[in-house]
């Protein structure tokens, strides 16, 4: 068998036919060195976004099933038309949807998670053609109905064949060169990063540095796939996601991040026993809040402050249940604030690196930023500070650790 | 088991949300019997149109497979939409695909026939839900590809279905309220036909009374499912298609059609000795061109001349082809016309009526219409005519005939 090259477009580089040209040139690429191509498309930009909107205009709690289904045809679309474009060139290629592999998920309709890809399938298929065009986003489940996995699922779809295949690289197309050390729209000095592990990776696109679907990067690091993230319009390489190496290590921090969808949740004055915290964080979890940064101060006079953070848009829910929870918790007072943002440092180097903590916190406080909370994890530093801040904090600790 | 109703309902019935509600009110009706319900869609109006409108800028010769994979994607939104507005309704419901089921087709993407439909996957479904909403036009082929069933297939969808089910009856809603013994707007005095057969709807369907799609007369009669014509935007019967009884034999005619997409090839002297018809027709249908009627006159000194009629489209590839025959064929002239159209009568009465064809000739000729070519049938009597008259013609022989 030759080599297989596994290449993803997302929704921007297939949003019309110029687009998707560009697609083709890309994919020529590797069929020139007499390599097998895996296209995996997303569906053209707007149009899961149109699919939605009918939902929403049919019902009031569209059924997620129905909702799969219906989604699914966005990629259904742009595989047809970009097999039928490359057809005309010449080249030997078909569709290939979720159920016709299959991509077999578990039912969480709207967000499954990939079980197993019949690879022997996807072989013979290449023994027939040399480009699949694999409709992203979409499996299928044990009894058939279509599955879909979460927006940005396209990247974990290609991740996932890749495994399957044991494919040593896999291409991720996007509108932009690669993975930056940090926002280029809020500092200049960004760069773009040559080469980023699994984690770091992680860590950064968790924070709104939005290249990648999490899930994908969690899917390579398991199945150790090379992960290229480059642009459809340029020929550039662009950045590696890999395992560690040694070079990772001898840089502090890759990049900085940022999330200013944070708002922070103080309960004052709790008693401080075993249990309070389950009895807090187990009611939100019950209702799909997602909880990011828990601070809990030492206790005095058996009192404790406990402070955390939720998306903004899960503020008032979150006030209300815990409102309803005080004659059980017993606080003092509860406290909120909508106008904070989280901004981070990430890095393997950092393990080996200590002092990069007091480093940013120094410079932090030449520019008179104030620290709300932090939070440490072994390859990241996160501080909440007032949002007004987001930008200054970001371009100073850029220029601190990147440089 | 409970009894099983299957209604189709076509693509200007689901074109929006509205539309759509009335469907549900006709789903309403069984379902408050305590029938199951089989609802077969098509792609909301406009929308097959659109998909193929996009293949064209994609693809100067679309793959059939992935236009199969494409177009598909119209039923696919509207059984989703469908299946989410009525389980908000509180009813069990969900959508079905073509290969979830599977209907089996052959592989003659774009007109696919049905080979198999899965009844006790189907049943197994009806033990779950009250209501299974079928993706009507698509299937699937024996290696897991998406076909379609041609122009109007989700008729045949929804009769297949009915037959695999062994259900009594297959309820078409359309935008109209039944089958008219001809064009009501050409002769003001067409009404609606109560019950008519299966070989008479053949002919008339045939004849561009486009109700039902051919395809799905045949399968009714071979699988004998009554077929009730109806419209979704009123509770009225409608026209029931069963097999011929006693009642309809009474009745000389049943209907008048005519068809405009005609044209006229006459080839003159034509030397006439065995084969020469096949050297003429076999290269005609090797260029998929389809012939309607053909007449050849009595050879006089061993020349004879040969007529017949084609769709308009298909003229200049026709008179081409003929005359690259020439040589072969040895005719002395080669004649064409665009303006003539065919009427016709039909009904299984015919059968033990004779002087229908001589009481449609004096008709014609009392109006003045100059007959160009006869061509008959058990069922049927039809007339070449000069395109101007068609319209006379139609009201002429429905006043003579049905009255």
């Amino acid at each position: 068998m030759k080599n297989i090259v596994v290449q993803k477009f997302g929704g921007t580089s297939v949003r019309n036919l110029e687009c998707m040209r560009q697609v083709l040139n890309n994919v020529r690429r590797p069929l020139a060195n007499g390599d097998k191509v895996i296209v995996v498309l997303s569906a053209m930009a707007g149009e899961t976004n149109r699919l939605i909107a009918l939902a929403r205009q049919w019902s009031d709690h569209p059924d997620p099933a129905e909702m799969d289904s219906l989604v699914s045809t966005g990629e259904q679309i742009s595989v047809a038309l970009f097999s039928m474009m490359a057809k005309d060139e010449g080249i030997k290629c078909r569709s290939v949807l979720g159920f016709q592999i299959p991509i077999e998920t578990d039912n969480s309709y709207g967000k499954a998670r990939i079980e197993d890809i019949d690879s022997e399938k996807l072989l013979k298929m290449l023994e027939i053609d040399d480009v699949l065009v694999v409709a992203g986003f979409q499996g299928v489940d044990a009894i058939g109905r279509i599955t879909t996995l979460g927006r940005g699922g396209s990247d974990t779809s290609a991740v996932a064949v890749a495994a399957a295949l044991k494919a040593e690289m896999c291409e991720i197309y996007t509108d932009v060169p690669g993975v930056f050390t940090t926002d280029p729209n809020i500092c200049a000095e960004a760069r773009k990063i040559d080469r980023i592990s699994y984690d770091e990776m992680l860590e950064m696109a968790s924070m709104g540095a939005k290249v990648l679907q999490i899930r994908s990067v969690e899917f390579a690091k398991k199945y150790n796939v090379a992960v290229h993230v480059r642009s459809t319009f340029s020929d550039e390489p662009g950045t590696m996601v890999t395992q560690e190496d040694t070079v990772m290590e001898a840089v502090q921090v890759s990049g900085v991040a940022y999330d200013k969808d944070q708002a922070q949740v103080t309960l004052v004055g709790v008693i401080d026993e075993p249990g309070v915290c389950a009895s807090i964080f187990t009611p939100i979890a019950e209702n799909k809040i997602l909880v990011d940064m828990i601070v809990q101060n030492p206790s005095k006079d058996g009192r404790t402050d406990i402070t955390f953070t939720v998306t903004r848009a899960d503020l008032d829910a979150t006030l209300k249940l815990i409102e309803g929870l005080k004659g059980e918790i017993g606080y003092q007072a509860l406290l909120s604030d909508k106008n904070v943002s989280k901004v981070s440092v990430i890095g393997v180097g950092m393990r080996n690196h200590s002092g990069v903590a007091a480093k940013a916190f120094r410079a932090m406080r030449d520019e008179n930023i104030n620290i709300l909370m932090i939070s440490t994890s072994e390859i990241k530093l996160s501080c909440l500070i007032e949002d007004k801040y987001t930008e200054l904090a970001v371009r100073t600790l850029h220029q601190t650790f990147v440089g």
